[in-house]
C-alpha cells in the first residue's frame, strides 16, 4: 500500500473534499496509483492528512460513483483498471463551431415575415400573462393533455366555429410548437410509407420538411384554380398539401369546384388525406374569408392546419391543427406519449386572449393595418418611375402581391441587381421545381407584412431603381 | 336570364352583402340556378331589388371567389357547373371526436413527474418576464436563429461551463421545445438509415420516439456498469443513446471505465455517435454531479442532451442539446429552415433566470427540497409494517429511487393490487424488452419528485398495505 500524501495549502475555493477527489482522480489517470492498487483505510487516511474521516469518506463515495476505484465488502477500495483509456482523454483544444454573426440587414425586405413591435398587444398580453400566473399556479404546473390545455383547445374550437364556420370538437385539435413541428407528427401519424404531394410552384418549406423527415415528396404542377387533379392522380400520391384559401405565391384561391374534386379525388382511397394549411386566412383584404375544405368535408379526409404566425407574431410558437374524428382517436392512440410542444403559460394566456375578444379585435386592426400598408405601398409603386414597367396581381387574398415586370432581364440577373442595391425579394420561378414552361418569369413575389410604413418611400425606389436598371440592362 | 328576387326582410345581422351572397350560394347549390346562367348585371340586379350597386358587386366578387360563379369579359357573370359535387356537401352531423376526461388521481402517485406549484420560482419569474417584456419588444418580435436565441445559448454554455465543466460554445448549443423533439432533429440529423440502440431496460419513451419516426431501434442489454459493448457490436448500431449519469429505471451510474469503451466503441466508425441523456443530473443527491461523456470526449462523438423539465418545470418545454462542431455545422447547413420552436418571451426570461444566478438557488433549494422528501419518504418506509419486506437501493442519484420487496407475487399481480389501492408505481420488470431472465421482479421504481411533503404518510400507508397483501396472499 503506498503512502498518499496530499497536501491542502493554496487549494482556493475549493473544497477538502474536491480536492482530495482530484488528487487521487489524477494519480489514477497518470498511472501513479496502478491498477489492482489498495487506498488507505478511511481511518487512517483521514488521520495522516489531517482531515476529517468524512472528506475522506466523501473523496472515496465520488471516485467510486465515477469508477475510479471500486470497493471489496470487508475488505476496502482499490484503484480500477482504466489503462488504454487515458489516451482518449479530455482536452481543452476542442474544436468549437461558431456562427458567423453577420446579419445584413436589407434597406428593404420584401422576404420578412418579421412584425414590427409597435403591432404586437404587449399590454395587454403581460396583463393576461400576469392574471394567468397569478390566478392560475396549480394548472400552469399541470401537465397538459398531449394536444394542449382544454381551455386553449375549447377557445380555437370557439374562434373556428366563429370565423371559419367550422364545427369541430376542442379534442379534435392538435396544439404544438409551429406548424413544422405538426406536419412532423402528421407524418407519424399518417405514416412514413405515405407519398405527400405538395404544390408546383409552392411554400418550398414543406418539401423541405417532408424531405428531412425521409418520406417521398413529389411536385404536383398547378392551374389557375389549385391543385390539378390528373397530376396528382400521376404522381401517385396519398396526401396532398394544399392551401387552397391563398396560394403561396401565386396568390390564387382555389374556387368551390376544385375543392370539391380535390374530396372527391381523397375519399377514393383509404389512404389518402388532404392537409389543408389555412396561414393566412385571417388577412383576406376583400370580401369574406373563403370557407374552409374541412367545413365541406364529410368524408373525414381533410386535416386542417393554422398558426398564430401571422395572426400574433411568429416568435410566439403556436400553431394547431384539426384532425378529423378517426385520426383524432389515432393520434391518441399511437402518439400521446408526446408531451404538447407549447409551454402552459403561452396556452392560457392565448387561450384568455381569444375568450376574451382580444384575438378578434386584433386581427381587425392588423388587417386594418396590412390594407393601409398594401394601399401605400402600391400608390406609392404607381407614383414611381417603374410604374408603367409593372402590373401587380392578386393583390387582395393575404399578406403579399405579385408585381410582373416587363423587362427581358433574367430573373437571375433581376434577383442580383436587387441584391446589390439592398432589396430581398423573391421571384415566382424561383418557386417552381418544374422550369420547363419557365412561364412564371419577371414576377416577383412582394410580402409586406415586414415593411414598415414610413421605411414605404425608401424601398419603393430601391425597388424601382432595380426594375429602371433591369429594363436599360435589357435594351442596351 | 331569370328574374332573380330575393327577400331583405328579417335578414338580422347579416349585412346585405352578405344575405345576397347566401342567396344566391344556395340557389347554385340546389340547382335552382343551373350552371353556364347569366347573372344579371350588376346595376340591374340592384335597381331591382332596391340595394346599391356596390352591395352586387361586393356579393359576386365573393361568389367569384369561391368558384360558385364565373365571369367572361365584357360579357358579364355565369354560374359555374358544380354537378356531382353537391353530393358531398356539409352536414352539421359531422363525427366528433371527444376525449375522456375522467381522469383518476391517485392517492399515491409514484410515476408523476409533475412538481408542486409552490416549488415553482412564480414570483422571480413573473418579474423577469414582465423585464423582458418592457425592456426587450424588439428582440422579442425578431425570429431568432433556428438553435434558439443567443442570450439563452450563451447562459446554457455558461452553466454548462461552471456546473458541468463543459466547454462549448453558445452556438454549438440547440434550444427546442422538449426533449422529445430533439430527438426528431437528431434523426434528421443523422439520418433515417442509422440503427438507433437504446438501454434495455430503459427509460420506455426513448425507443416509442425513434419507431414513431420509422428507423430501426435496437434495445441493447445492460450490465452493472452500462450499456454492454458487446450486445452494441451485436445489434449492429450506429447511435447508442443512453444515460450514464443517472440511467431510469436501475439507478446505475456508468463509470469511467464504460464511459471510455463507449466512447472508443463510437471512435471505431463515422457513422457511430453516442446521445448522452442527462435528464437528472442536477440532483445527484450524494457527492458532485459525475463528469459527462461530453467532457471527456475528444473525438467529436458525443450529443449531449438536458433538459429544464426535471430542474425547472415540466409544463415550461424547455430542452437542449449540444452538438460536436461538426453536426452543428450540418445542422445548420441542413436544418436551419426550422424555426426554434421555443418562444422567445420563454427564451429570454429563462436567459435571465440563468444569467442572475436564479437557476443555480433554485436548483440548490430544490435538491435540499428532494433531499428533505426522500429522507422523509426513507424513515417513514423503514417505520411501516413493510419495513423487514423491503430494501431499498440506488437512492442517491436522482428523483426515483428502488424498493424490492421480499414477496412471491408476480409483478402483474402486484401492479393490479397496487391500482386497487390507489398506488400508481411500476416495476423494473416493465422496462425490459428482454425478459428471458426475469432478474429484476419485485423491484418497485418509486419516483417521488411528485409527492407532496404532507400526503407522504398516507402514500407509505397505502404502499405498505399493498406490499402486504402481496406478500399474505403469496403465503396462502
Amino acid at each position: 500500500m503506498p503512502m498518499l500524501t496530499y497536501s491542502f495549502v493554496d487549494i482556493g475555493s475549493e473544497s477538502l473534499y474536491q480536492h482530495l477527489y482530484k488528487c487521487i482522480k489524477n494519480d489514477v489517470l497518470t498511472g501513479v496509483l496502478s491498477p489492482g492498487t489498495k487506498l488507505p483505510s478511511k481511518r487512517s487516511f483521514a488521520k495522516n492528512l489531517g482531515i476529517s474521516t468524512i472528506t475522506v469518506e466523501g473523496a472515496y463515495q465520488q471516485l467510486l460513483a465515477e469508477g475510479y476505484i471500486y470497493s471489496l465488502p470487508k475488505k476496502g477500495y482499490y484503484v480500477s483498471d482504466i489503462s488504454g483509456l487515458t489516451s482518449v482523454s479530455a482536452s481543452a483544444g476542442k474544436p468549437q463551431f461558431h456562427l458567423n454573426r453577420d446579419h445584413w440587414v436589407y434597406p428593404a425586405d420584401f422576404m420578412s415575415n418579421q412584425i414590427d413591435p409597435d403591432n404586437f398587444p404587449f399590454s395587454v398580453w403581460t396583463k393576461l400573462m400576469r392574471e394567468v400566473m397569478a390566478d392560475g399556479k396549480e394548472a400552469l404546473m399541470k401537465i397538459s393533455p398531449c394536444g394542449g390545455v382544454l381551455q386553449l383547445r375549447e377557445a380555437i374550437a370557439g374562434h373556428l366555429r366563429q370565423f371559419r364556420n367550422m364545427n369541430v370538437s376542442a379534442d379534435q385539435i392538435i396544439v404544438g410548437a409551429g406548424t413544422e413541428y405538426l406536419y412532423g407528427l402528421i407524418i407519424q401519424l399518417l405514416g412514413f410509407d405515405k407519398v405527400y404531394a405538395v404544390e408546383d410552384p409552392g411554400y418550398q418549406k414543406a418539401a423541405k420538411i417532408y424531405r428531412s423527415n425521409g418520406v417521398a415528396c413529389r411536385y404536383v404542377s398547378m392551374d389557375g384554380e389549385g391543385l390539378c387533379i390528373d397530376a396528382l392522380e400521376d404522381a401517385g400520391a396519398d396526401v396532398a398539401h394544399v392551401s387552397p384559401a391563398h396560394h403561396y405565391p401565386t396568390g390564387i384561391v382555389t374556387p368551390i369546384g376544385r375543392r370539391y374534386a380535390l374530396l372527391g379525388w381523397a375519399a377514393e382511397k383509404d389512404s389518402r388525406y388532404i392537409i389543408e394549411d389555412d396561414y393566412d386566412s385571417e388577412f383576406r383584404l376583400a370580401g369574406n374569408p373563403i370557407p374552409t375544405m374541412q367545413s365541406i368535408d364529410v368524408t373525414e379526409k381533410v386535416i386542417y392546419i393554422n398558426t398564430f404566425t401571422k395572426s400574433l407574431a411568429p416568435t410566439i410558437r403556436v400553431s394547431y391543427m384539426v384532425l378529423p374524428s378517426h385520426l383524432a382517436q389515432r393520434f391518441y392512440e399511437k402518439l400521446s406519449f408526446y408531451a404538447c410542444t407549447v409551454s402552459t403559460f403561452d396556452q392560457y394566456t392565448l387561450a384568455r386572449f381569444i375568450q376574451d375578444g382580444h384575438f378578434e379585435k386584433h386581427i381587425n386592426r392588423m388587417r386594418n393595418y396590412y390594407r393601409n400598408l398594401r394601399d401605400a405601398l402600391l400608390s406609392e409603386i404607381r407614383r414611381s418611375p417603374m410604374a408603367e414597367l409593372v402590373t401587380i396581381r392578386e393583390e387582395d387574398a393575404g399578406l403579399h402581391f405579385l408585381m410582373e415586370v416587363d423587362t427581358l432581364t433574367s430573373d437571375q440577373e433581376l434577383l442580383k441587381l436587387a441584391e446589390e442595391k439592398g432589396v430581398r425579394l423573391s421571384c415566382l420561378s424561383q418557386y417552381e421545381q418544374n422550369r420547363e414552361g419557365k412561364t412564371r418569369e419577371h414576377v416577383l413575389v412582394l410580402n409586406y407584412s415586414g415593411i414598415k410604413q414610413d421605411h414605404i418611400g425608401k424601398a419603393v425606389k430601391l425597388l424601382s431603381d432595380c426594375v429602371l436598371s433591369c429594363e436599360r440592362r435589357a435594351r442596351i
